[in-house]
This record gives C-alpha cells, sequence and structure tokens, in this order.
C-alpha cells in the first residue's frame, strides 16, 4: 500500500507533533500506511512531552511531493502553515479545531474540523469510533496536547469535551494532571536559551485576512518581562520578516500563562487595524491585553473581520 | 433558545431536503432549537419521498439573516451554492460529502465532511455518534437520500458504507430497497410536464474553477431521447442564463440512470474545456459520456483540473 505522510503546521507546537504521531499511529492499527512527519524544529515543551513518554520525534521533511502522493493534514488546513509543496499532493484528510480559510480541493475528502480546544481531542474521539485501544504512550502525547493548547484548562478555546477528554487520557498516562501539566508548560516557556529569531518563529503563524497577509505569533513565559526586555532587538527582526514575506502587520503577543494576558509588539504598516480592533491605542508599538491568552479564539476572528472592512 | 437554520443547497435534490429535515430532528431531540428550511422548489422524486414517509416539506426560504443569527449547512459548502445572504449569518456546521471551496470562517466551526456517497450517510453515524434513536419516518428518509445519490448504488461515488447504511436504514424504514428505490427514481425522472427552464435548473450547480464560472445541470432519464429531442430549446435557454450569471461554460448532462452513462450539452465560450477535460470533440455541441453518472466524481474534479490550468 501506498504510504501517506501525516503532518500538523510549521512552527509546530506540541498539538501538531503529537497528533501527527497519534493519527498515524490509528491509520497504521486500522491497516493504513501512514508515517509521522514534521515541518520544523521541535520546541522545548514538545522536547519534554516526547521524552516524558519515551516517543520519538517525527522525522523532518521539506517537501511531501517528492516521498508521497498522499498527506493527512492534522491542527491545520490554511495552505500557507503548510508544507510548501502542499499544491503537489493529494490531501485525503484534515483532522482540525481551526477556523476554515484558504482550502480547497476539487474532489471530496474527509475533512473533521470540530470546535473544540485541541487537536487531539478530535482524535481520542477517533480512536473510540474506529475502535482502537489507546495505549499509555498515545494517550500520554494527547494528553499533553490538550494542557499545552488550553494552557492547563485556562484558555478560552477549552471545551468540556477537552477537560473530560483530559481526565480519561491521565488516567491512561498514569499522570497527575496539574503536576505534570505545569512542569511540561514550564519547559516550553524556558526562554532563556532562545535567540530572539527563534523567539518570534517558535509558534507563529500567517494568516490571510481580507487582502492582507498578517503573522501572529506567540510566546508563552513565566516572566513575560525577560521577553519586553528585549523589546528593541525583537522590533527590527519583526521589520526584517514584515519586509521578507511582504506582511501587513506582524504581532507577537507575550503570554502571562500564570495571570492569563498577553502583552503584545505590534509592527507593520497596518498596525493600526490593530488598534482598531481592540479599540485601544498602541504605546510604544505595545499593549496589555487582559484576559487574552487565546490566538485562535481572541485575536484572530477579531483581526480578520477588522481587516476585511479595511 | 436561538433558533438554528438548516438547509441544503439551492436546487434542492433529495438527499438536501432530507438532509435538512433529519439533522434538525437530530437537534432537537438533543436539546437544539433548530428548523429545517429549503432554498428551492421541491422536485418530483423528493415529493414521492415526503408522500411515502408522510413528512411535511421544509419552508421555502429567500433569505436567512432576517430571521436567525445562526445556521447549519448540509449537503454542499460552497457560498455560491448557499443561500443568498449566507455572508450576513454565521455557519457553526456543515455536514457535507463535497469537494471544499470557496468555504471560509474566522472562527473554528464543526465541519463534518466524508467522502462518502450522501449526505445522510454521514448523517446516520451522527445519530449513533449521539445516542438517537432512528424513527422509521426518519430513517425512510435518509435511505431514500442514499439511493438518490447513489442511483441504487450504481454511482461511482457509492462506497460500502452507504450500501451498509442503507441496508440498517431499509430495516428501520420497513420497505423493499429495490422496489421502493426504483418507483423513487421513476417518480424523478418523470420529466413530461418540465418547461425547458424547469429541466436546466431542477438540479443544477453553480462551481468556481480557477477564475472561471461554470454551471452544470444534470437531469436523470428514463429515456435520454424525449430530452435530446428538445436540444434546439435548450441551447436558448442556456446560452440565457450563461450570459445572465456570466458563465463560461454550462453543461447540462442528461444521465440515462438504465444504460448508466451520460449525453452532455454544452454551451459557452470555453466549451472547448470541456472537449479537453474528456478528450473528445463535441458533434453538434454534444457528446455521450459512457460511465458517467456523477456530477461529483466523473465531472467536477476533471474540469476543474482543466479550468485551472487553462
Ligand atoms: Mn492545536
Ligand atoms: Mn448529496
Amino acid at each position: 500500500m501506498e504510504k501517506i505522510l501525516v503532518f500538523g503546521h510549521k512552527n509546530p507546537d506540541t498539538d501538531t507533533i503529537t497528533s501527527a504521531i497519534a493519527y498515524a499511529y490509528l491509520k497504521n492499527e486500522i491497516g493504513v500506511v501512514a508515517e509521522p512527519v514534521r515541518l520544523g524544529e521541535i520546541n522545548g515543551e514538545t522536547q519534554y512531552v516526547l521524552e516524558h513518554f519515551n516517543v520519538e520525534a517525527p522525522r523532518l521533511i521539506e517537501k511531501a511531493g517528492d516521498e508521497v502522493d498522499k498527506v493527512i493534514l492534522v491542527d491545520h488546513n490554511e495552505r500557507q502553515q503548510s508544507v510548501n509543496d502542499i499544491e503537489d499532493v493529494r490531501i485525503m484528510e484534515v483532522i482540525d479545531h481551526h477556523r476554515i480559510s484558504n482550502f480547497e480541493t476539487s474532489e471530496p475528502v474527509y475533512f473533521r474540523a470540530e470546535p473544540v480546544g485541541c487537536t487531539a481531542t478530535i482524535l481520542k474521539k477517533l480512536y473510540k469510533e474506529n475502535n482502537v485501544a489507546i495505549p499509555k504512550g498515545m494517550a500520554g502525547l494527547m494528553l499533553s496536547a490538550i494542557i499545552s493548547d488550553s494552557l492547563l484548562f485556562k484558555s478560552p478555546t477549552c471545551t468540556e469535551e477537552d477537560i473530560q477528554a483530559a481526565r480519561e487520557l491521565a488516567e491512561l498516562a498514569e499522570v497527575d494532571v496539574e503536576e505534570y501539566g505545569l512542569a511540561m508548560l514550564k519547559a516550553g516557556a524556558d526562554l532563556s536559551e532562545k535567540t530572539i529569531a527563534q523567539l518570534i518563529s517558535l509558534d507563529s503563524k500567517v494568516f490571510e485576512m481580507g487582502d492582507h497577509r498578517v503573522e501572529i505569533a506567540q510566546v508563552n513565559a513565566i516572566d513575560p518581562a525577560d521577553v519586553l526586555s528585549l523589546q528593541q532587538d525583537i522590533e527590527g527582526m519583526l521589520d526584517l520578516v514584515i519586509a521578507e514575506k511582504k506582511l501587513s502587520v506582524f504581532i507577537l503577543a507575550v503570554t502571562d500563562i500564570l495571570n492569563s494576558n498577553s502583552t503584545i509588539i505590534v509592527r507593520g504598516a497596518q498596525s493600526s487595524a490593530v488598534e482598531k480592533a481592540y479599540n485601544l491605542s498602541l504605546e510604544n508599538n505595545t499593549a496589555l491585553l487582559e484576559g487574552v491568552v487565546s490566538r485562535k479564539k481572541q485575536i484572530v476572528p477579531i483581526l480578520t473581520e477588522t481587516f476585511k472592512e479595511l
């Protein structure tokens, strides 16, 4: 049987990496030849997760089309967040929990998107629907994805379904959710060895909004001041990326995971769109967004609407 | 609770009408206030189905936004096939089995598309996933949708899942599939009282393909010669629609449901794209496509690819 590659988005986070692994495992169990791969570097949090459950990182790929004809997308559906040669391969399935945009097929596909907090929450259902048992390691990976995407259930994206799934997975994974979760998030929030370039690309996504390209990066921090002290260098780097990718705006959200708010650093010709969206004035290119921790739910929709009206 | 409207595509077929009814019923059973509605006239086949199972036709609407904020799409996802004011309402869910195109949201949605032959086949699974029993009438409607979309299991879009679902639904609906199915298809193929305008709009969809708008209508017939004898008048009407909707091509596929082939009548400035797609020469604007009975699987994908390369 022809192999199918399974992968998440560029600048992979824990949900993207573990969902690729967990869904490829499920596919293998039901007789489909599938291999999980990744489109970028493993971050510190995901590294912690993989080591904790003793699972190997997926292989890094630059292109899919030179090795397979068919792919499965997890944790994303927008083309610009996917593998560079996505136009050259056939998308067989999408399992996702984000908005749907810039996605098109000429033939029917299996497309499963649900407005839950995490791709892993959907995968857990798919294991059940396919009557495949969840082994300890896979349970641990999926649990980690839910903890990561929901910031330990504190994000407004987190649903009852995510919490229930996490509870069941924690039992299978044999971990204490609070203790393990906090250690995991802290491993991800350790920014001490990151360069500026890494900081702004670690968890960054490009969105098409109206006629504009907008990049939104998010950094989770225990102490946001550490990151904000680098503002001048960060802005220089943002400007380089803006010029290179022809962006209208680049937003870096530095998220305080203990106090559940985000300080944004905004650059680009359309920075005023951000002011309009949140009805605020940027001061020194920054603003504190109280209670904002979710790019998907609290940044992308409001910005998309604002850019469409520009 | 705020009401949600559930509807299928314009020029509704049996799957679109019955899926709206069956999904609204399911939603009601799990405590969601949902009403099935329709975007166009009930065709002869669907009329037969509703009378047979004694179910009322959904209410006709022109717009959704003046009565609700939220809608659920079944059996379609492309905006140009949906309600005219689709931009003014929020799409909460999509249940579909077509290609995904021209669909975009700013927030995450429940999007369930599967490459099966019929929306009803997915709905049957959703009843099970939600632990809702399927009453006789709903089983009859869903069975009818599968028979209609699969032309009694003869279409290449028909999967093992559709056949299995139909078998189970037939038991609940207490009908003999072959006998009921043939009577139902014949009711739909009775074209004797149709005007030319009705013939070309009864089951017609507009697609965006590359930079082109293409309309593809399909008419099921027991005796295609009856329809083809009207070719001259049909062409006149096609030309009117092409001018009005700014179409690059209009294809009318007259499908011989007993012999499983289709004769196409093609009009429009880009008719040569159809010749290129099937590697044939139109004669007198027509061609016989042997074995072609599925617009979704045997016409749309190949034309989309061809138009993208133009
Ligand atoms: Mn995710
Ligand atoms: Mn259908």
